[in-house]
């Protein structure tokens, strides 16, 4: 593993990294001007440096992919062991590597998700899901949330319920929209989560009843929508939605790309519900990201629509030997390490009590919620009319207050993942206790810097 | 390196990886009853092997992406020490391997085009620069060739003018459709190339007309159509769309995910005719699809539309170190092996005249054409009236020529890439000249097999 170099901090020349990256390269999501990246020379377990030697607790698990953290040696070995054997293969061979990847998957995949079909990434198995939904059923019409994220080619994007979709639109055909259950900003006026529940679930059979329910292929939602805010859904409600599927003959495809494998404390999130979807779509924790992979878990009935008929979609990379290496070594990393049930009492045990403890002393706390290794904070101006700390999709000036919050956990050594209003804590699940005490307190201290906007 | 397996020949009980596979994957492109993949075991240099110890040549370099052969050490080293260095990173970070690649990437790209966005695939390349074009442009419409493929999530399945785009129609809304250059079979009744040429820009242009010349965003084409039959457009072609772009300000994409990185005995295809595009998209070839990557390479005019403005766009595994550390090395393997020239050799010298020469012998073939080490024989029953040795778009028994002339391809040890009525010729850049000879002598064996269906 590379060391972190010290030479260079204060004032020298930029690194050859830093200039190719400014020279060459577009960022996602950014602007060239504006993005002045963190070039990171090495990372390991729970930790991150940069080139100027700033070491960093990664509260973030960069995009709530490295499960198992950075550079775990084990997931290393596979993939040096792997592409030593076979680095790639067409999609349409066999390989020992894959086939043993998607049987792993399936073993820990709910109900009768048998069968993978393989992609890069998480945006290429919505795209998938939503085709196989189509095809399966035969109707168009796929509903999707307000609040998520789904990927950013035009099929997910147009699924995706939040402001990245805007500049793709029009989008693909045939997406209908619908609300789903928030409690702390209930789209229903309801006064606790039991009515939150009942209301959302009586809009979403409104919504497939207004829309045509013999038109509708697919329900598709995050099992706990995760970029969007770590809106875990009340009890009930994933059941319910489960119901209306059955009753009106809709594919339901829950989306795990970022709340599967582990995550949740669970190996899907959806489990915690003991609720089987018919799609899964899921890729971050499969191998943590070490190679790019993603997919989607398929149900026996749907599989069937593609016993004789040829499944219409592919990619050079399906079933990628060496993303698939690395996959079935993560999983053995899971399982050996009980890092499920690890996350669950990191939730259980250390996240959920410290941040509702944080929430006690400082007034820019609104909300604390999650789950497993999966946490946001609401940050508010004032806690009584739940004013959000920035406005929705705010940028520039507007969002200082939240820029400035992340830049204090930057300089206090906690890497932070800031979405709209909101602290993500989403550590590795296998984060030491120690480092995980040692990143808390560094929010609890920086959150000094929010509390400065509140109205108390 | 694994060595083939020589046990469980003839009868023996299917493999763990067949059983799994058979059980659990779903392949791109497939039915699962009909599918009985090759399970792979190995591969090195121009040749993979099975389980049972079948050896191929590979003339496929499987979906035309191993440009150095399979297995190539210092690509293998290379992956190797990344992944002992950094695997995985989130893409607003910025790290060494990533900013090198891209370096490297515009070291090799015509003109201007200096600065990458990475994907994972080529289906994402084509997204993300169709949204590049009409963000830059504030036009809509992006006018896409018949024959061609461009990828299968939902804005580059629409943009593919193949029949593959079927089941995802209506796909995304604003694709406007053309005819390109196809001499062997025209569809502007030429005469001959210059007509082609001279009619296929004449049709253009009256579909911008028609389009509305305002209105289009971009034109996108494979600078030589891959996938739908190795169509080397005529001299004066892409010099003719390029001045009919900066007529009306139409952003110009060049999709060089196949056709790129060595494959046409340039960097780029289009380098041959000295024609430098708005948008180069890329995959395959950059790594040879040793771990997934695709990207955009960006001309400084559009670059700047994001300069101030973030790029709506983006995906978990961006930039991935591990995958760009590859791109690295394999450009360096491009450069020090001269493949480049290589490829152009191989087309000049032995491919191109040993494929014409085939076609005095043989009554199925109807067409040779390509250049580098892209190549295709397009097989016929008549000669005379060209008619395909299978129907466009054939499966089952109306598949069975092809089907059969590949599987005695197989038989006799080499691994065909057919394509409906073609065979393309797409080895390894590197490939051995004995090894491409003893290829082709079984191409030319195996045609019999084809001839039996002629009229002859
Ligand atoms: C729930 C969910 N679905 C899909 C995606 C898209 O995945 P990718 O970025 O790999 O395309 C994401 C990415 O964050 C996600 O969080
Ligand atoms: C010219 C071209 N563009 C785009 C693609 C799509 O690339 P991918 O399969 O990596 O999504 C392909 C795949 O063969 C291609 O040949």
């Amino acid at each position: 593993m590379r060391e972190a170099s010290l030479q260079g901090a204060g004032g020298a020349a930029p690194s050859t990294a830093r200039r190719d990256d400014r020279a060459h390269v577009l960022h996602s999501w950014s602007a060239i001007d504006t993005l002045n990246p963190t070039v990171v020379a090495g990372a390991s377990g729970s930790h991150f440096w940069d080139e100027e030697g700033r070491r960093y607790i990664d509260l973030s698990s960069q995009l709530v992919n490295v499960n198992v953290g950075h550079q775990h040696p084990r997931l290393v070995a596979a993939i040096q062991a792997q592409a030593a054997t076979l680095c790639t293969i067409a999609p349409y061979h066999a390989n020992a590597a894959t086939s043993e990847a998607a049987r792993l998957i399936a073993e820990v995949a709910p109900g009768d998700l048998n069968r993978v079909f393989f992609t890069n990434g998480g945006a290429e198995a919505i795209e998938n899901a939503m085709r196989m939904a189509r095809l399966h059923t035969g109707r168009h019409k796929v509903l999707a949330m307000y609040r998520s994220y789904h990927g950013a080619t035009a099929g997910a994007i147009t699924a995706s319920g939040d402001p990245r979709r805007w500049p793709a639109e029009p989008g693909m055909p045939g997406i209908a929209r619908f609300w789903g259950p928030y409690p702390y900003r209930s789209a229903f006026h309801a006064r606790d989560e039991r009515e939150e529940c009942e209301r959302a679930l009586a809009h979403l059979a409104d919504t497939i009843a207004v829309e045509g329910p013999h038109a509708i292929a697919a329900i598709l939602m995050e099992s706990v929508v995760g970029g969007n805010g770590i809106l875990v859904p009340p009890d009930g409600y994933l059941q319910g939605v489960r119901a209306l599927c059955d009753a009106h003959g809709i594919v339901m495809i829950a989306d795990e790309v970022m709340a599967g494998f582990g995550r949740c404390g669970e190996w899907f999130a959806i489990d915690r519900w003991n609720v089987v979807p018919d799609l899964i779509t899921f890729a971050k924790g499969v191998n943590c990201g070490y190679v790019p992979l993603g997919g989607v878990i398929i149900s026996d009935a749907i599989a069937a629509s593609f016993a004789k008929r040829a499944y219409p979609g592919g990619l050079t990379y399906a079933g990628h030997p060496l993303a698939c290496a690395a996959a079935v070594a993560c999983i053995g990393i899971y399982r050996e390490e009980s890092l499920i049930e690890r996350a669950r009492a990191l939730g259980d045990t250390i996240i959920g009590p410290e941040l509702r403890a944080m929430q006690a002393r400082h007034p820019s706390i609104g909300d604390v919620r999650g789950l497993g290794a999966f946490w946001a904070i609401e940050l508010v101006r004032d806690r009584d009319t739940r004013e959000a700390l920035v406005p929705f999709n705010a940028s520039g000036d507007a969002n200082a207050p939240m820029m400035q919050f992340a830049a204090e956990c930057k300089r206090l050594g906690a890497w932070p993942l800031v979405m709209g209003n909101r602290l993500h804590v989403v550590p590795p699940l296998n984060i030491e206790e120690g480092t995980l005490r040692e990143g808390l307190a560094i929010v609890d201290e920086a959150l000094a810097v929010a509390d400065r906007f509140t109205a108390n």
